[in-house]
């Protein structure tokens, strides 16, 4: 039997997206529905032999370190072994990466199964490989990226510090030229590294034979001093243990070590840590320092990240998601089978009658469909965003232009949105169970937990707001902001030609909404100043979102009435009603939101330090 | 020093509800501000001394059952005893029963201090003594109720069982006549209780010499058939240990064996079990059962219990109070010495200067502010509310009568509320702290997973909804209602009267909400369609609070401008941005929440079990 989240994504994928024209492309040319089909069936076997079962394991058993190594539990080494095994690595990549020039939009799909089955392994599987194959050398590529696809090595990005988690800007890590000749090395200009790195997801482990830190760091002037700002960012990749130009290990252990775990609320299944550069613990040739070789030029370290933050960001969205589909899954079985209580009818309610199953109950219905709307909805707007990359990738000069400006200003919404809703949708899974929910015998706890990262890590919430009102809506004269605009009138003509009451009223509802958030949009920049512009990026980033999630419904309601012949009629109602939750319930938030930020309430900014 | 909350509590018990003038009634004629500050003070202490430093303590030392007994950390016991050698289990009782007769309104604002120190430690203080004082005979008084008021005893609530939680009418525990002459017994009509009680709190422990178990069960027919609904239920008291008529324990084990702990999410300082009445683990006299004794009639079980089952909403509603004030004090503190980033200037942000503390930064302002507004909000509430229950005792006949009545109504309120808003609240401080927040290094973490519990216990979220748009703003034809209405105008008027232009605005805004509020009250009933009325009424209470809340605040805010001469600048200066941050952030989203009910929308209802 197909099972609730293949369906949803089969339904998106190609009733929706119509991922099956992207066959035609030459890139993806040996693909068919056929290959698409089988990679799914692949991911949800996997996941649910080797991820589903121990994702309470991973909670339970921490990773701890035992003074020489960091353990994880047996599962989490096998899961991460029959990933890669799978392919999936690499699934995206050209072949000759060793790939499957897989779209990007099936992969992610693919990878939904992983991310409901269990985030904390999940998240194991993290490469960087992409940001190196964009900025690095051809033997860095084939050395440091290629044994990350192929599952050999594994990957981490060392942004933060102890003192510098959202301001990038202050990061202390040093990297100094190493001696005479540095710049001959074949792996790359070398330079030696010291400093801290904090909130290192993966940073120490014994899952693969080789970490391959891809690290943040200031080359200092010549007098000495960093630059300040986020011009004098340079990156560098740092493998715990260093290799030849051939890839082999050359049995030098890299002066990297780890400082700490981090003991966390929820995603246990994943180790974080705070690791020391170049402190003299392991000694490379004589000297303390990490050996670090540099990607791309000077300076442009911050740029090369971001070209994988972007992704990384769009991937914490898919997260989200997943851990807030996992926990309606739950509560709907729950719902489906739990006893409790008697509905109330018309009159009141009847004791004398039997129990029945919860989901009779209109408030249980009520937050089973606002559980559905948020994460089903994310998952069509996290799977959109994959499909604009393919676009972006592969599409026409202009379709491609298009598709990676949508991006841009999408990109925060897909990992915002979902990080603060479907976390809402997991407290809402947690109501459902009632007292059970708060008890460790289920697993909606868990999904809350795990969840409550999203909105932090990545750029916290507030580094997306401010991402999205202070640039990316008026990059280019507000380009991305109109292309935006178009983009939706074309699903609201859709929908006002359909002849469908129901999609016309909601066509009317977005429509205007897309036109109050460019009011605001317009209103809250009209002095120019930054300070009062920004003060209430987070409600815009809010509002924002509400109306993208509208687009997103208005757009999947349309594709059920264009596929209705072709599908069950329930799996197609209940698209409809969770779309009708949204325009009836949801929506309508954005009011509030809006309004402080179109006369750039000062409320909160103005509110001195010693008041609180 | 004066800590915040020590000038917060001062400010809303004296500055605003004027609890001084609760001494000119004879039951407290003998207190004075003196001796109201005597008892804050004293709480304040032993809270600062015995509960705050063990909270992180009692989150990991989880309860264990060895066997034999449950085990909790020794900090546990030792701050029970300090509680109980303070007097305050009995504050608010007659002097005859060992209490000080303090008002209710400066008990809950002395417990306060426990609340935000340790909720987990300070649950183990609840006694059931008000219900047994309500209903019981004097026996039962001096035996049950004074064990517990002097601390030598503690109490529990036995309703839910596994398979009947928030549908007590469900419950299957039986109690039948304990043999002949089983009216005769001097502690109460004697019955044997057979069945499993699910979800007690303090249902077993080694805290005290005994545990006084409060339980509903089901006295069956002639025919051995129980009465289905909640007619059938009966209130009994069962001992751990039996005990005879002059309160010395007899030596016999009651037949009530722990079947199990509950391993929570969080919470963990109060252990929570799941106990079997009769299943002859401890056979009593030869025989299986557990001895009970009746309190009050038969049938009237659920009357009795709900005497305290409203305290104790109002108690939830208060410990999600101070957890949240917890929290938002916690990252108080962060936001005042962390260093990071710097805060955009009207052209935009300085890479040169050096990093600002954050809050600095407009929306941790914004989180701060929230945070502020709802938990001094939802404490301003509480005790509003403890203070009517002064007057429901103390007050003349009609306004004593007035304030049982605006209990009636705001119960579900002042439990739901907080619970709501306070759990948000405790995210935002978790988010203020960024990763930090999120780890086990700073407490915010588990005030969240306290906090999540209060939206389920003594009666969950949906519960309360029913209870509020269901009964409470219907009975008397509306008359709860009406007087609320009341009530709100006499703030409005006052806020009107004031001359400043701010609170009129905001009087204004209340005005509107409140009609918009009762308007809806109207349109969901128009058609006396239980179904259709009660479809929504979970936004009803959200909207319900927040009208409640606005309220609150501006009476809040006329009392500052009262009192601003006597105050501190800065700290009044806060209260009125955070009325201020309510006006302008919170009140308005009563409008979508209003719009589903107004219109009865069927959108969740009416979806069908299988479009899920």
């Amino acid at each position: 039997m197909t099972s609730p989240l293949r369906a949803t994504l089969d339904f998106l994928l190609h009733d929706w997206l119509q991922a099956g024209s992207l066959t035609a492309r030459e890139r993806f040319s040996d693909h068919s529905r056929e290959t698409f089909d089988a990679v799914l069936d692949t991911c949800e076997r996997i996941a649910r032999e080797q991820y589903a079962p121990f994702n309470r394991t991973v909670d339970m058993q921490e990773p701890r370190f035992d003074g020489d190594k960091v353990i994880l539990p047996q599962c989490t080494h096998d899961a991460r072994l029959a990933y890669a095994h799978s392919g999936m690595l690499a699934a995206a990549q050209d072949y000759e990466m060793g790939g499957m020039q897989l779209p990007y939009v099936v992969e992610s799909a693919a990878n939904a199964f992983f991310g409901v089955a269990s985030i904390g392994i999940g998240a194991n599987l993290l490469t960087t490989g992409n940001a190196i194959l964009a900025h690095g050398t051809a033997v860095q590529q084939q050395v440091f990226a290629a044994n990350e696809f192929n599952g050999r090595w594994t990957g981490t990005m060392c942004l933060s510090e102890p003192q510098a988690g959202s301001s990038l800007s202050d990061i202390a890590t040093r990297a100094v030229p190493d001696g005479a000749g540095f710049e001959a090395d074949p792996l790359g200009p070398r330079y030696r590294l010291t400093g801290h790195k904090m909130w290192i997801s993966g940073g120490d482990h014994e899952l693969a034979e080789n970490i391959v830190h891809l690290v943040l760091a200031k080359i200092p002037g010549p007098d000495g001093r960093l630059v300040p700002g986020v011009k004098g960012i340079s990156l560098f990749i740092c493998p715990k243990h260093l290799v030849d130009e051939g890839g082999r290990l050359t049995g030098e252990h890299n002066d990297i070590a780890l400082a700490g775990l981090n003991h966390k609320l929820g995603w246990c299944g994943t180790v974080n840590t705070l690791l020391n550069f170049g402190e003299g613990r392991y000694p490379v040739r004589g000297d303390a320092g990490a050996i670090g070789y540099l990607v791309g030029q000077p300076g442009e370290g911050l740029r090369c990240m971001f070209h994988m933050m972007n992704e990384a960001r769009i991937a914490i969205g898919m997260a989200a998601t997943m851990l807030g589909l996992a926990g309606y899954y739950a509560s709907l079985d729950y719902a489906r089978t739990r006893l409790q209580g008697r509905p109330v009818g018309a009159g009141g309610k009847e004791a004398a009658q039997p129990p029945v199953p919860l989901i009779e109950h209109a408030d249980i219905k009520r937050m089973l469909l606002a559980q559905k709307s948020y994460c089903e909805g994310a998952l069509a707007l996290n799977l959109y965003c994959a499909r604009l990359v393919d676009e972006a990738r592969t599409g026409g000069a202009q379709a491609a232009a298009d598709a990676r400006l949508l991006l841009e200003v999408l990109t925060p919404i897909a990992k915002s949105w979902p990080s603060e809703n479907c976390l809402e949708a997991n407290s809402l899974a947690i109501q459902i169970h009632g007292g059970y929910g708060y008890t460790r015998d289920f697993p909606v706890e868990q999904y809350w937990r795990d969840n409550r990262l999203n909105m932090i890590h990545e750029g916290t919430h507030g580094i997306q707001a401010q991402d999205l009102l202070g640039r990316k809506v008026v990059m280019q004269e507000g380009a991305g902001l109109r292309l935006l605009g178009r983009t939706v009138g074309q699903t609201i003509q859709r929908a006002q030609d359909s002849g469908h009451a129901e999609l016309a009223a909601w066509a009317d509802a977005l429509a205007q909404a897309l036109q109050q958030l460019q009011a605001a949009t317009q209103a809250t920049w009209a002095t120019g100043d930054a300070q009062q512009a920004l003060a209430n990026a987070v409600p815009y980033l809010q509002a924002f979102g509400h109306v993208v999630l509208a687009w997103k419904w208005l757009d999947v309601a349309c594709a059920v009435r264009r596929a209705d012949a072709m599908l069950s009629g329930a799996a197609n109602r209940g698209r409809t009603r969770a779309a009708a939750y949204f325009y009836h319930y949801e929506l309508p938030r954005i009011g509030p939101w809006l309004a402080v930020v179109a006369r750039r309430d000062m409320t909160c900014a103005d509110t001195p330090p010693e008041a609180f």
